[in-house]
């Protein structure tokens, strides 16, 4: 039985007390951006419940075109008008450099990507570099309230980047 | 008050029953691609724990550059090696064409997005063509297990998608 059969058979235990639908606008207007790391579980980490947030995550929890383009469609379609942006600590995008990520890639591949590895060498100052990103973009109306902030995966505590 | 200050404080809850710290690698080797929805929550809708799998999201869940560059760090750097693609009913996705989109974009801000909207109109088809994407892909080395499911959000029940 594969992860993957697994996940189907706990996923049937989840519909047998699924409350049912719900409206599809982000109940408290907020977009998430985070890291996929697997200890960052957002819902619970930010107390959110089901209907509450948007929630986009990919590795580094970074901002590229394709997270302005989610970020477009949560405010400009769906109503949303907080972002909430999470590192965390002991991730993985520290502990390599793009350039050796690629060329352990072209070696096993002979292809090259041509997509940065978005890797990142200080925490803290990557969160305000992804901030400032969000607030450069034309394509993000609502900038009111975009902040960063450090999951520790130690403590579950989130820390605020100023 | 915000919401984000709302969510702060909801964190600081969450902290104090935090169980401390857990591995980098994902427990169970699983990536999932999955939609932003609010109405998704991946953790709870396929019985994972925290520090089980890797959780990629987007606008639709769909497989642009940045999910490969995610799911290529995922497989490489942290031994991730089965691939749950879900989308989901009552999709925001369904409801616009990235024209129309970008008209609206570009009528308010001038600009006009270099990037698709990703909007699609078939959703089992849609789930087909992110897995293809996948298959493609030189960058995800490992290929043995990637399947895609509808979650539907009217009963909480993922279905597959063949």
């Amino acid at each position: 039985m594969s992860v993957t059969d697994e996940l189907l058979a706990a996923n049937e235990r989840y519909a047998a007390s699924y409350p049912g639908p719900l409206p599809l606008p982000p109940a408290r207007h907020v977009a998430v951006v985070a890291c996929m790391d697997a200890r960052l579980d957002v819902f619970r980490a930010l107390g959110l419940a089901q209907g509450d947030a948007h929630v986009i995550r990919n590795a580094g929890g970074v901002v590229t075109d394709d997270e302005i383009r989610s970020l477009a469609i949560s405010q400009r379609l769906l109503g949303t008008r907080e972002i909430v942006l999470v590192h965390h600590t002991d991730c993985g995008m520290l502990t390599f450099t793009t350039e050796d990520f690629h060329d352990s890639i072209e070696q096993d591949t002979g292809v090259r990507p041509h997509w940065s590895a978005e890797a990142f060498s200080d925490l803290e100052e990557d969160v305000r570099v992804q901030i400032r990103k969000i607030l450069d973009s034309p394509f993000v109306p609502v900038k009111d309230s975009v902040r960063g902030f450090v999951f520790d995966v130690a403590t579950g505590r989130l820390g605020e980047v100023r």
